[in-house]
Formats: C-alpha cells, sequence, structure tokens
C-alpha cells in the first residue's frame, strides 16, 4: 500500500506522481495544506525532517526527497524500468537531476512562491513570520519565505531567473541532439531524466512559451511527453489550476 | 582502465578513493592543484562542469560528483557490494549522504579552506579575485572563496560550524543504534552511507576529538573504520600531512 503526501503544484511531488502513473501504481493521495505551511508541522516533521513535499509512504516505511523516492519506486516495482540500462548513463541521469535540483529549482521557486506563497506570507505578522521560520529545516527556504512575506522578488530577479531557467532548455537541447535518432533525454527509454525535467519545462511554457518555441527539440520532446497517459494521470495541470484546487479554506 | 583526478585532502575524492580500495580497484592517480585553481581550468571545466574534485575517467567515460561515482562503481565492479542489499535502507543511505552534502560539508569548508585556501587567496590583488571568480561555476563557492580571499571566518563563525559537524556524529550515534547488534551506520554490511562520513569524522577527530569520544558508539564505528586495510590504501591521513604532500611549488 502506498500513501502519497504531496501538492498538486509542487514540481517534486509532480516527479513522484509521473513515476507512479508510468509504473501503474495506486496511491492513497493526502494533500498538504502550503499555505498553512502544514509541511512544518511538528507532525509532518516527525516523518520527513526535511519539511518538503512529498512523502511517500510504501507498506508502512517512510520516504522522501523525490530522486530518492523514484530510484526506490523502480527497484521495488521494475517494470516498467525508469533508469536507463546501461550504468553509465544512470550516472548522467543522476547527475542530470541533481543539475536541475541545485540550478533550476531555486529559480523557479521565485516564480512560484511570487504568486502561491506572496499573498498570505505578506499578511503575516512579524510574531507569525517568526514563529513559521523557526520551524524551516533549511536556510534556503528561511530565506524564501522571508523574500516572499516581506520583500517581493523585483522585476530585475525575475528576469534573471528566468535566464537560468531557459539554461535547463539549453541543456536538454543538447542532450536530445545527442540521443538523436531517439526521441528521450537519455536516448530509447523514458527516463527519471525526463521526468525530472517535465514540472520544469511545464512551468516555463506557462511563463515564457516562446522560449520552449526557440529549442525546437525540446519542443517536439513537449509534445511527446504531453501526450503520455502518464501526463494527464499525474495532473501536470497549469500552475494557477493546481493552485486553485488546494488552496486552504481557512486562510 | 580508471584515472582519477583527485586531492589527497578533499573530502569527496576521499570518499571515491575509499570505494576505489574496498573493490580492490587500481587506478592512475591524476593530483589537481587547488592551489592554483586547476579545478576551474578550461581543461578541467571541459571535463567536469561542476569544477570540483574528483573526476574519475572509466575506459574513457568521465563521471564526477563523488555519490554518483560511488554507486556507478558499484553497478560496475558490484563485488563486494557497498550498497546495502535492501532497497529501503538505499534510500535511506541516499538520503544520508545527500544530508551530509548539504549540511556538513558547507560546515566542513569553513575549517578545511580557512588552512588551505586562505594563505593564498588573501594574496591575491583584486584583479586575480575578480578572474578566479569569473571561472567559479557555483555560487556558493564563490561565497567561500572570497570569503577566504577578503574575510577570513571569524571565531564565531567558526564555532557555529562546529555545532553544524557535531549534529553529524549525532546523527550517527542514533543511526548506530539502531543498527544493534550489527556494526555499521545500515546494519550488517560496511556500505556507502559509512564511506560517505568517514572524511568528515576524520577531520572533526582532528579539529575536536572530545566531540568523537562523546558519541561512544561513533567512537566505536570510528576505530573499526581506521582498522579496515580500504582506510590505509586510500590514504585518509591527517589534512596538514594532506596538505604539505600536494602544495604546489608554484605559488
Amino acid at each position: 500500500m502506498i500513501i502519497l503526501h504531496h501538492c498538486w503544484r509542487s514540481s517534486d511531488s509532480r516527479r513522484v506522481r509521473l513515476s507512479l502513473a508510468e509504473k501503474g501504481l495506486a496511491y492513497e493521495s493526502r494533500l498538504v495544506d502550503m499555505v498553512i505551511v502544514e509541511q512544518h508541522s511538528p507532525e509532518y516533521l516527525a516523518m520527513n525532517p526535511n519539511g518538503v513535499v512529498p512523502t511517500l509512504i510504501h507498506d508502512g516505511r517512510v520516504l522522501y526527497e523525490s530522486s530518492v523516492i523514484a530510484e526506490y519506486l523502480d527497484e521495488v516495482f521494475p517494470d516498467p524500468p525508469l533508469l536507463p540500462a546501461d550504468p553509465y548513463d544512470r550516472a548522467v541521469m543522476r547527475n542530470f537531476v541533481r543539475w536541475i535540483d541545485e540550478n533550476s529549482l531555486p529559480k523557479l521557486i521565485v516564480f512560484n512562491w511570487s504568486q502561491s506563497m506572496q499573498p498570505v506570507a505578506s499578511e503575516w505578522t512579524e510574531a507569525e513570520l517568526a514563529e513559521r521560520l523557526s520551524r524551516v529545516p533549511s536556510a534556503s527556504r528561511r530565506e524564501a519565505w522571508t523574500r516572499v512575506a516581506r520583500s517581493p522578488y523585483t522585476e530585475a530577479e525575475k528576469n534573471e531567473a528566468m535566464a537560468g531557467l531557459v539554461l535547463l532548455l539549453d541543456k536538454m537541447e543538447d542532450m536530445l541532439k545527442q540521443a538523436e535518432p531517439h526521441e528521450w533525454l537519455l536516448g530509447e527509454r523514458f527516463c527519471l531524466a525526463d521526468i525530472a525535467a517535465i514540472p520544469f519545462v511545464k512551468r516555463i511554457s506557462e511563463l515564457n512559451a516562446p522560449a520552449v518555441a526557440q529549442h525546437e527539440r525540446v519542443a517536439r520532446w513537449w509534445e511527446r511527453v504531453q501526450q503520455r497517459e502518464s501526463f494527464k494521470q499525474a495532473r501536470i495541470e497549469a500552475y494557477s489550476d493546481s493552485l486553485k484546487t488546494e488552496t486552504s479554506t481557512t486562510s
């Protein structure tokens, strides 16, 4: 039995839902209310000390961090495989996912949090902000919360963040060129590298569609991705739509 | 054939040398001169875009990031295995390594760079510093270079960094308690979790020996680690000794 604590809109939740859908695995969905910062509640932190979504529970055992969850699912439910067959390609895949996590995720947060968290966090009193920050486990996330609560990202910062996100498309264009005549990032097999990139390309396509169109191989890859059954099943929807379906009614 | 670009003193290089030694793999050693910042030279960056040590080349294929290299070696040279047998334990292992990389490594850099880089970087002119920073791929590493070059870490910052490092010992004590009656971090098998921690415990034992002694299970684990043949083969020596054997004669 699989239980998934997640958000419809979170990139890491989307990655894990894509893996589950590709493998045809059913799960019990438990939405985490990020607007009331449920992911930093003592109950959630006891389960996931990093205080982020998603958390997956399989037969009572708790897993977190999307890349770690994805490799676990691939080991326990090997069919269909979501890792490349060649160990070297697996190394390339792991470095690519790590690169996205270190480089693209901080850039995407600028846009996502401005849209989702700022309207709520900007209303917090100093005491409420301090109380909430005291429960955020990571320094970089404390910084992001402080920014949306008190000094919203500027247009210049957003432009810089977008330039950073476009580097992902450049990298993918190179990988897809190298993979030809195959059509996925690491060759013949649709794998965790493709899954890791999907939530980011989805958001770039919403925020800056011309950038995707200008990368012709990425644009064709993106068409293929959207036609996969898993894309619908995992509900990789417009960010604003995901937000609507999960915004807390208590705030 | 395996070629390893590395430093004797670097924690990530030490991890990879431990994996190679455990598996009995010979390699050609190529020392990277960090004092002349060889890891940011165009030649090195063409091979390893992250600009860090180590880089491992196996049969002409380039690998980087110690955790990715270690999993690759375990897949290609499975005997003896350095991953736990149970997929869930492997997930715990991957999150533990990630936790060290995100939490302990930035703290250790405060001590290592003060000792190794500061004497050199503090002599750079503004123009030399700017030129060097322009070739550092990551923002956090640019920050660290700027600190050692221009505003050395204070005693208060070092105390805070040491408190952060001790959290690793706390975490390990819990893991070793849970693993009993087995003696390694994730149970019966010495694995990549143990290897990932070794370079950090080595440095903590040099900088703050009482902290290790106060964690009784860690102290016993540390005795066992030092008795392994791989510990000698991988040359996990005192930091100052490693530094002596690789300091550039040109600076």
